[in-house]
């Protein structure tokens, strides 16, 4: 099997896709405008542009095969993605089948030969794999990134949602139909705000973007002392996640007061999440991981007043080091490993 | 390998053991008290006691091994349990040497003799393992029990405490240290009162007898038309769970009322932990799930509630229906699976 694979990142707005090598990691990269409003068949066409791209940066070896991340619900032979919410539109995508009809002659395909007179009709699947973007980003880390040390690991992506991810042992823990991880979706307080779905006092609905974002303009808006407003012109509306940090980082209290708020609440759904699961590595990545000290130094603390004593030894939250590249790199680590990345088979 | 073991289920009262055939289930059983405030060594005496008993009702080829359910911590390997809540004084016992040292001649050691010169200083453990009680609850439930048809469920114990386990793929998931599954301990309001481990507003700290009995005292103390101060003869201080079924089942409101506000505790823990592992099947065993729907009913309703939509299809929250026997019968198990009783071996 070759050394190197290509990893594709299917984000809302942008689609990335990384030659991969086994042991050295990214190689080649590429990004390029997603346009998911042009419909499914268009962006996967994008995508094989892509993967040709890469292949011709591939040595003559050629590739072990594509692991795509993606927003959404994985099915559980991880070909199929279901009602991603980065992609209006989209209800349920086979991208192995639109993939390899795009690319028959470039990738390795163990596929049986459907017009010759073979009776296996079972076959192998061509190796094209398509995993949730919270998991390819942990089992990134896994291999590549800050997890490297860990058998065992939650990953949390903080961004536009809450994502969430279980290492076991080196691999996805998938749970029953492959969605297994949705952190963000957990609860912190039943009484608490809904979220994108629904859930009353779910994590995301404290610490994604668009949900601090809101909390923050309502805590800030009556502290005129802040210096969120100098830096917004007095925009509120204009704040992001980007403008606490900035705040935070110049000194300015109220602003560090909301992160700590936020990262409390990170910490709280950790907690139960290292009770349920007796696994004590958190790694935190994506982009309001940024938010560094200011969010994770108050979730550290959360994390350990909310886990129980008895599996407070050895509690630790990281922050990953690699950033974002640990989607592509996971994404490509599926091909790697095949069916073999997830526990239980 | 023979066809029998024998479960242990070594509660802070009693002890109870039995002898059960792999296809037939519960076989024989005994109970005796702990007498656990006269310390380990004679409680160990008492359990090989019961292990004699039942080795007498054995057939020739005796049995495979013992297992023992276990409150506490109990070590990865499966010998040792920690700090047993119920058990006061108790630090560290490793039964498995201290029950082996009594049985020598009676069970199946596969441990190389040491006073040979044999240089496999490796061995096989003799069978004899122990685990959390709530988990080998679960593994009874698993191939005894209502968890039959399942091959992954999330059990849930309801008693003194709040007890949890994660059964993936037939196996207890057992986490990085053999802990894995308090959910007793997962929060559902930062912000509420503290239980046993200090956690605020987990769920045991309000399904958990003591703390539902407290609750109840404190919400019916003023509604003096509810039945519960007649069935209690004006002593309020005098209420369990039991005077609250017995109210809601003569068709008390008040009752009903704090029963209804518990299971919706249960019910918002279960959702999240439905969101992080993807297994959609609950089971609820042990004494307090015999409030039966007034408890489980409004439990179904905010398990649904608290679940993400994509996971809602086949969600569904069952009453153990092998009551407490499933204890029994989990623990003789771990002696037939030996160490392949957990995910991830």
């Amino acid at each position: 099997m070759s050394d190197y694979a290509i990893g594709i990142d299917l984000g809302g707005t942008n689609l990335k896709a990384a030659l991969v090598h086994r042991a050295d990691g990214l190689v080649e990269r590429r990004v390029t405008p997603t346009e998911a409003d042009q419909g499914p068949d268009h962006v996967v066409d994008r995508m094989a542009g892509l993967v040709r791209d890469l292949l011709d940066a591939a040595p003559e070896t050629g590739v072990a095969g594509i692991g795509i991340g993606s927003p959404g619900t994985i099915n559980w032979e991880r070909t199929t993605i279901r009602q991603p919410p980065n992609l209006p539109g989209w209800l349920e995508v086979n991208l192995r089948t639109a993939l390899h009809s795009r690319l028959a002659d470039g990738i390795p395909d163990r596929t049986p030969d459907r017009t010759d007179d073979k009776t296996d009709d079972e076959g192998e699947d061509p190796v094209v794999l398509v995993e949730n973007d919270a998991n390819v980003a942990g089992l990134g880390s896994a291999y590549y990134g800050s997890g490297r040390p860990f058998d065992s690991f939650v990953m949390v992506t903080l961004g536009t949602g809450v994502g969430g991810a279980i290492i076991y042992q080196n691999r996805i823990f998938r749970g029953a139909t492959g969605a297994a991880g949705e952190i963000g979706h957990m609860t912190v307080n039943h009484a608490g705000p809904f979220e994108n779905f629904g859930i009353g006092g779910a994590v995301e609905g404290y610490v994604g973007q668009r949900f601090l974002s809101h909390h923050a303009r309502l805590r800030l808006r009556s502290q005129t002392d802040s210096l969120v407003h100098t830096l917004l012109d007095g925009d509120l509306d204009a704040l992001s996640p980007k403008t606490l940090y900035e705040a935070a980082e110049a000194g300015d209290e109220p602003a560090r007061e909301v992160l700590a708020w936020a990262g409390h609440k990170l910490g709280v759904v950790l907690g139960s999440a290292v009770n349920l699961l007796d696994i004590r590595t958190i790694i935190v990545g994506g982009g309001v991981s940024a938010a560094g000290t200011y969010i994770l130094d108050p979730a550290r603390e959360a994390l350990r007043e909310f886990t129980i004593p008895n599996l407070r030894s050895g509690l630790q939250l990281l922050r990953e080091d690699r950033g974002n590249d640990v989607g592509l790199l996971g994404a490509a680590r599926l091909a790697f490993d095949g069916e073999d990345a997830q526990v239980g088979r």
